[in-house]
């Protein structure tokens, strides 16, 4: 029985503006090393035996980030699931589980979450042995993590302690969210572990189980599965039934009320890079605690974490701030004040500013960036992977002029195919076809003028391609 | 006789980094209102009677500064004396002085700094007409502010008081820069006041002066001038003369020295904003003591000055900060460090890293702003004004690509001239003859890319157009 990990991808963007957006959750943020903590979800077990490639179940608006980190990570048969919109936990292991019974038979699922800094994963791996003898057996898994600070959004368990255990045990009971009062006595009885989302279980159980404790779920989320498209890389979840099934989390409906449940202890470096604090805690920090990235010019300055995008930054005489640089927003906020960071973001959505995107947009050929915007014009700089294609296409009210500035692009534009060289330049009228094409093994860079009376992203006609590909 | 103001313009921008820089003084910011505190000395005494169109010294680089700023203050006949490099005020009013005599015979010469803000220069009236009939009996007027701050930073001057006095005082004694102690007992004593910058003398009694205490200065300025070249509207000093004359001040000059010198009290809200502290104390303030400028959003924060540029600032728990935000560098400091600003300049000077250029560029034709940069690319966009062309020219190294996308452009290219329009374009290659001209009434936006090997602002070769300008 092979073991399929199932990689939940959600994430509003909230806690770690203006870093991380709607459309750029934290989870695809560098934010500890080199690569991001998605990227490290997605290598953590592959050399764990009999360990297939991951399903990913993500929102749609992701599908190219998430495709891109996967190609990062050179997996080869990853699969994503695209769901229509975020509805928990609950109905995105639904799917996984639907989905992969009818692609793979019987298989343990191994669900993860994208954001969890582990830095020694290789101690899970004892512990996932004792999980897959569980799983094996019809159990659900649940790994648990010994307490170390007082943070009452956990959701926390009481292990039944037996003395000739495997190294698991059956659960007592379960304590969401409880009182700050409640944690610190969990964490000075030491009889208390975390719930880390970390789940093993096989596909037939768990599926058991939804048409057991949560039918509603599981009718709606099989229709959809059963309904969905494949589309390029992705499995397209339908949308309506989706949509209908209730949004809850697994914990809720199926952990708490199944009878067929253990917790593993587990003993990993883990942490919830959720918040600015945490990222601080974790960083590395000067002799005045400063954590200092990009172009900072500092004297008198302590116990503050400052991140630059780009620009100088110089800072006099501060103490224990958190500074966030970005293109298009900056935050500066006292260190023991950035709790109110949540409100304000939910205002700025609500006010529908400033909050969903970055000026960086991926796309399934790279990626653009907005470098200046009119009222009849705007200049992107669009970045083409090598092999990659944007799609034939055209606009209404819209023309545009190409200069090439790095690399060398095949161009479609209207009846004429041609090449141009750095330095070219090609003017595409507004209701004319268009294509271009990155044959070469570098980056081609392209700097686009868009000009016209209406410059939405929705100005556009795709046509399809030699290759039925429409995206 | 006619009065000529002497409008004096050096700056180094250091003291309202990152807000000013070298290529940006102070003095050509909107700092309190909309017009810049330039703009505000040039049409000062414009209803004074028999008063002339200023003179402007200034330093060469900020030429197009100054012409742009005569132009949006509407005068006539200005006359832009450009100095090759500073060489504080004494040569700066020789200068004056001697092009005065030679242009205009006997004048008075009013000499004014660029960068005070007077709020109520009718005031000044009553005091001038003291002043005017003092020089015309050949004296030399200082105007005298009454200290209200303490300010170590100042010339004082102790007058010798006379009750037949006619509203001026022959000058007891100078003291330049006191201690913070004396300061303290000059403000007390209210015998003493601070030395404005402002004065007024004939050309005549100042040049005698100058023969008579510095004949060093005299004598290089005098060749200076006479060998200055008239281009467009500027006066280009000659360099060698000029740099071989000694760089010092009227005060230490002239002023200490001369027998022939009375202080006329000023009453004015005069205010040197010569410092971020000095801006907050006059910035309008909301009932935190916040003053806010920009898009910025703000919980928890007091006595605090923010100014963003653009992008949206997001403050949390904040208190007396200074937080200048500009395109390019991001000034961040307790308010009550803010002189360690000065220093931390200047190590960025030497170390010639984001210190003398904003991005935006102002030029004769109009001004532009550096969009992206490459290793082989830039793109620029360019503002060309109303009835302005850029000079025929031509690049070895660089290709350049226009794209209109505001207006209508008038373009060489080669051997052609046309019309662009809102949305064309057009492909200049390297070692191409070219230019641009907005004949319309309205403002013309270019993008222009850049490719090429070389980049530099120095490939350029200017012809002459038809009316032998090549600026």
């Amino acid at each position: 029985v092979k073991i399929l990990p199932v990689i939940l991808s959600g994430g509003s963007g909230t806690r770690l503006w203006p870093l991380s957006r709607e459309s750029f959750p934290k989870q695809y943020l560098s934010l500890a090393g080199d690569k991001s903590l998605f990227h490290e979800t997605l290598i953590r077990f592959k050399d764990f035996p009999d360990t297939l490639d991951p399903v990913i179940v993500c929102n749609h608006e992701h599908r190219f980030l998430v495709a891109e980190e996967c190609q990062k990570a050179k997996l080869n048969n990853p699969v994503i699931i695209l769901e229509p919109e975020g509805r928990n936990t609950a109905p995105a292991i639904a799917a996984a589980a639907i989905y992969s019974q009818k692609k793979l038979d019987d298989c343990l699922l191994l669900v993860l979450s994208s954001d969890h800094l582990i830095s020694n994963a290789e101690n899970l791996y004892e512990s996932l042995k004792i999980g897959v003898e569980n799983a094996l057996n019809g159990l659900i898994n649940i790994f648990g993590i010994k307490p170390v600070k007082e943070n009452p959004n956990f959701g926390y368990i009481k292990p039944i302690i037996d003395n000739t255990s495997d190294g698991s045990y059956f659960v007592e009971k379960f304590i969401e969210k409880p009182s700050l009062k409640k944690v610190k006595e969990f964490l000075s009885s030491k009889d208390y572990l975390c719930n880390s989302g970390i789940f093993l279980f096989s596909n037939k159980k768990i599926i058991n189980d939804f048409k057991k404790y949560s039918p509603e779920i599981y009718k709606y989320v099989e229709k959809s599965v059963l309904h969905s498209k494949v589309d390029l890389d992705f499995v397209r979840l339908e949308e309506k039934n989706f949509c209908l099934s209730p949004a809850d989390s697994i914990d809720y409906c199926i952990l708490q009320k199944s009878k067929d449940i253990k917790v593993v202890p587990i003993d990993v470096g883990w942490n919830d890079l959720g918040s600015w604090e945490t990222l601080y805690d974790l960083s590395e920090k000067d002799s005045n605690l400063n954590h200092l990235r990009g172009n900072i010019l500092s004297k008198n300055v302590s116990g503050t974490y400052a991140i630059s995008d780009s620009r100088l930054l110089t800072l006099i005489g501060l103490e224990e701030l958190f500074i966030i640089d970005t293109v298009d927003a900056l935050l500066i906020s006292k260190r023991d004040q950035i709790s109110n960071l949540k409100e304000i973001v939910l205002e700025m959505k609500k006010n529908n500013i400033e909050f969903t995107h970055h000026k960086k947009v991926y796309r399934p050929w790279g990626w653009y960036e907005l470098l200046e915007k009119g009222e009849f014009f705007q200049v992107k700089k669009l970045h083409v992977k090598p092999k990659a294609r944007l799609s034939l296409q055209e606009h209404k009210y819209r023309a545009e002029q190409w200069v090439v500035v790095k690399g060398e692009a095949t161009v479609i534009n209207g009846s004429r195919t041609f090449k141009l060289e750095t330095g070219e330049s090609t003017y595409i009228p507004k209701k004319t076809i268009h294509s271009i094409e990155n044959k070469a093994a570098i980056e081609l860079e392209i700097i686009e003028v868009q000009s016209g009376s209406y410059l939405g992203e929705d100005d556009i006609y795709r046509h399809q391609d030699l290759y039925g590909r429409a995206e």
